[in-house]
């Protein structure tokens, strides 16, 4: 995996560059549509692809690995020949399970045992078996194992867990070395900056992966419940140590305000649920604010979903329709609004990107970052 | 509305045909996807048209009055404008429901009092109001208020019923006749034949109907639990004495099979629910067979969902990973099946179509049914 940055904005940290992966060339800032178990949830594969135009999504190794399971992953030939999706992937390692799975695993220093949401079934998560399940799946992107710490966190558990993370990392890095690419293409581990929301902690964590000299970093554990203000100064932190030539990935982030923030503070790549979850209840986020589908007030909306959208289904469909569909409990609403959101951050990133190149974009950030927040 | 009969099969009553109204024309045999709410279930509405190639679709007037209601409706011009949906639209006139909520329901000579199932709010479906709701939601083709009979039911019940019916389609058609088309295009009405299974009512009915002079023609009362080779008997009876010169719906038909057996029978234009509400449970048809997409025999079959079938969804996935969407309980899943399905319908009746054109139509037909209701 290469990367080459392109542009950088000379009122902010933002950047433009250009990941070259062998399913293709990823412009960045990118966001990444969630895929956890294949599929961008409510959304055809070709309309992510074409019509959404994105350029890399993500799939969860934990609901992968449970469902549909290793063997058919790999007798597929890897999740691009089993779903369809021909461009990268991004796979994360099952660390965000550790977090939100609390109840249902337990972690010793040798890796994570899960219990299946599915099945009760035990499933033992180590460094290494995660290292050979993300190249089972296929992902052009493999994330280290690691513990994703919760909101709050207290300072000697923010401890422990950030140093098993870099030992799990370590584990990772010498399992990823010792084993081959799958498919015939080439697989890429990024590491993960931990250290909750304490600066020393931080610090050490960014240095830990940057001497790593992976070719890309991602910064995880935020996100979690911190206030946002906290977020954003610690996403700075970790980017000023990061290295300025290998992309950086802020992990499960985030709103669009939060994006064009972090775009700002030096990241280039973002992945979230929110367009698809939230669009799933009806929410959809515009260029002039969040709308939610299902109020009142677009009951007689016959004007298009949204005016500005690029997606076929912003001027396809009216306000007053979706939210009839809605109201009535009709598959195909969020259908309509995942496939406007992923668009809509797909947009949002897009636009960033030619701000960055124009020399605007702090300006432009400012702007919209007023617009987009509002309830309209 | 115009209809052109431009073949008819030698060895059947198999007929070829074209309807014409003011939103296109509509080559016959034809299936119309059921689209209740105004939305055909997890399809988007492009791709009814462009990748289904449907050429007319239903709405449901029952549940299109209750929600988004007709406020909405007249506001929007239409239900054409409301969903998007440019060609031409058939609803059906709550008849189904006087069958179908018969808990919900009270009916009187001057019409049937529902009960809403969405708030239990009670409203009068008269002859005279339903033909008023139909020209509201914009329908081309508007259907007659009628009773559908349950099967089974006593003669002196399917008597009184259908003389009911009768006097309903009087006031029908006078109703229908001292109103305007609301929104500058035609909209015609057809009357329904009933009679139960009874002969002499289904004669008295059809020569009724047929006296009616009416721009089409439909059947009703059949699929409602009676046996298969009982509805095609009583299909040939009434199709027997409809006009030759007039289109035939056979309302809520089928099964693959039903339908080449309707076509056979003299039927132009069927509906179903079937199509997309099994594959909403994982059940496809195909030209090879009825698959049940949930079986662990597909868990490792990567070959296309449909290699035969027409619609893009039958090559971009394949068996296994439709199953595994299934089994994930994703909603791609029911989006996949239900576009295949409905695809697969608008193909055979297209096949149909072309093999009445060629003189081959019945022996296609009797090698097509023995394949059509297997299991594969």
């Amino acid at each position: 995996m290469d990367f080459r940055l392109t542009h950088t904005d000379s009122r902010s940290n933002a950047r433009a560059g250009l990941i070259t992966t062998d399913h293709g060339e990823i412009a960045t800032p990118v966001f990444m549509p969630v895929g956890t178990a294949g599929t961008v949830k409510a959304v055809h594969i070709r309309d992510v692809d074409e019509d959404v135009k994105a350029r890399i999504i993500l799939g969860n190794t934990y609901h992968l690995y449970l469902r549909p399971g290793l063997d058919i992953l790999r007798e597929a030939g890897g999740l691009h020949k089993f779903n369809g999706w021909k461009k990268p992937i991004l796979t994360d390692s099952g660390g965000y399970q550790v977090y939100s799975l609390t109840d249902r695993r337990k972690m010793k220093e040798e890796g994570v045992v899960f219990q299946s949401h599915i099945d009760g079934s035990k499933h033992m998560f180590s460094p290494e078996r995660v290292m050979d399940i993300q190249r089972i799946i296929g992902a052009d992107i493999i994330m280290a194992f690691d513990e994703c710490t919760p909101y709050p966190c207290d300072y000697n558990y923010a401890v422990k867990s950030m140093e098993l993370t870099h030992r799990w990392l370590d584990r990772c890095i010498a399992r990823f070395n010792e084993t081959e690419d799958l498919y015939g293409y080439r697989q890429t581990l990024f590491p993960i900056v931990q250290g909750s929301v304490y600066k020393d902690l931080r610090i050490r964590s960014a240095e830990k992966i940057a001497s790593c000299n992976a070719g890309g970093n991602a910064i995880g554990g935020l996100a979690v419940g911190e206030p946002v203000e906290t977020m954003y100064e610690f996403t700075e932190l970790v980017c000023s140590i990061l290295p300025h030539d290998k992309p950086r990935y802020l992990m499960g982030v985030g709103t669009p305000v939060n994006i064009l923030e972090g775009i700002s503070q030096g990241v280039d790549m973002f992945d979230c649920v929110m367009p698809t979850r939230n669009g799933r209840n009806g929410m959809i986020f515009t260029s002039q604010g969040i709308i939610n589908l299902k109020n009142e007030k677009w009951k007689a909306d016959f004007s298009p979903l949204d005016p500005e959208g690029t997606s076929f289904v912003d001027s396809a469909y009216s306000r007053a329709y979706v939210r009839h569909l809605f109201v009535a409990g009709e598959i195909l609403g969020p259908m309509i609004a995942s496939q406007h959101n992923i668009a809509f951050y797909l947009w949002l990133v897009d636009e960033a990107r030619r701000k960055i190149e124009a020399g605007t974009f702090s300006t432009w950030k400012d702007e919209m970052v007023k617009r987009l927040g509002q309830r309209i």
